[in-house]
């Protein structure tokens, strides 16, 4: 049976990982036949958003690893803890948490960091020529972990298209139900939320996507 | 096209809605070609549980509307601002937030009540005789909010289905991936994790009480 790492970033679109993306990211793994065990970094989240209003809870905090913990039934690990023998392949759901608490694309744009233990996290699969699937916005971390000349997709947004390839990437416009492969960097790429106008559209990205990773694990 | 209301209770399975769950359901209303709205009730979450360690943060408070948007990316109404004649059907996730916040099971036990804005809300489908499902421990509401006789279940667990009983309802013991159907009243229930092993078998049952509501409707 083929073990998947999926890592989460928080637990809602706003401050977090998307919910939709990343349960049915969960479903396919398991519809698949494969397992999974989720991670996520143990850090402070960025922003605590209020969901209803939209507004950042200035005088709130929350941990990325316990809100995410909420997507996997309490069964997750620090990203410090990968044993990356264990794995066959890692699937990166998105939302706001994968540019503000997986790296900083949301405040610094083209000159944003993937954060180090999350860079540590997926260096570990890149390296070991481990397939990687980024959904959403996760993408916009790809070239500055694979380097130059890599390809994946944000969709259509022509300034995160921009700081994509600012950054090294190669970036190919899609739409919402198809993924982009890198067949020698072993990367899978799809829009989802950047472009999906509900959680069908959403879902069919997704789908292809987790199949190729599984295909190429 | 069929408009499908979504009662939530939190986002995370410890204090609120059980995050598969609803997403699940809500990917298979879309599916089916309806449309959704989700509600939840504007009032404080009996619990915040951290979901890495499962103890209950008692310094913490959390507001089961603004927790639940997380799940509906910001596209949700209190249950107060419901308009029974836009709506065919309603369809009610799981998790410990349906026995935390919608109704005092967690605590009371069969003794329990269902919160009164909830308990105003799911009846207004039930006297206008609109279908609803009920998912995972959500069906322990159903005898109080229909009656005597009335058939539902919450899987196989003998003290759950002893309190479903002691309040009216008639249980059916029955296996993860089927559904209690009470045509008369207009209800169906299904087990998911109070049964479901993974997140494919939560997704069996909820499939089928997803279609069977939208048939009713």
């Amino acid at each position: 049976m083929k073990k998947v790492a999926v890592l989460l970033s928080g637990s809602g679109v706003y401050d977090g990982t998307e919910l939709h993306e990343s349960v049915l990211a969960l479903l396919e793994i398991a519809r698949a036949g494969a397992s999974y065990q989720c991670f996520a970094p143990d850090i402070a989240q960025l922003h605590v958003v209020n969901h209803l209003t939209g507004q950042v809870e200035e005088a709130e905090t929350r941990n990325v690893l316990v809100e995410s913990a909420r997507i996997a039934r309490g069964e997750i690990k620090a990203v410090g803890e990968l044993n990356i023998s264990e794995f066959d392949a890692l699937v990166i759901p998105g939302g706001f948490g994968a540019a503000k608490n997986l790296s900083s694309f949301a405040i610094a744009g083209a000159e944003h960091q993937v954060e180090p233990s999350v860079r540590a996290f997926i260096s570990q699969f890149a390296v070991n020529q481990k397939p990687v699937g980024f959904i959403c916005i996760a993408p916009i971390m790809i070239p500055q972990l694979y380097g130059e000349g890599v390809s994946g997709t944000i969709g259509n947004d022509a300034e995160t298209a921009a700081a994509f390839e600012q950054q090294g990437g190669q970036h190919h416009t899609v739409s919402v139900d198809e993924i982009v492969v890198d067949e020698q960097h072993k990367v899978v790429s799809t829009p989802a939320y950047m472009l999906a106008n509900d959680i069908v559209e959403a879902h069919s990205g997704i789908s292809k996507l987790i199949e190729k990773v599984l295909q190429m694990a």
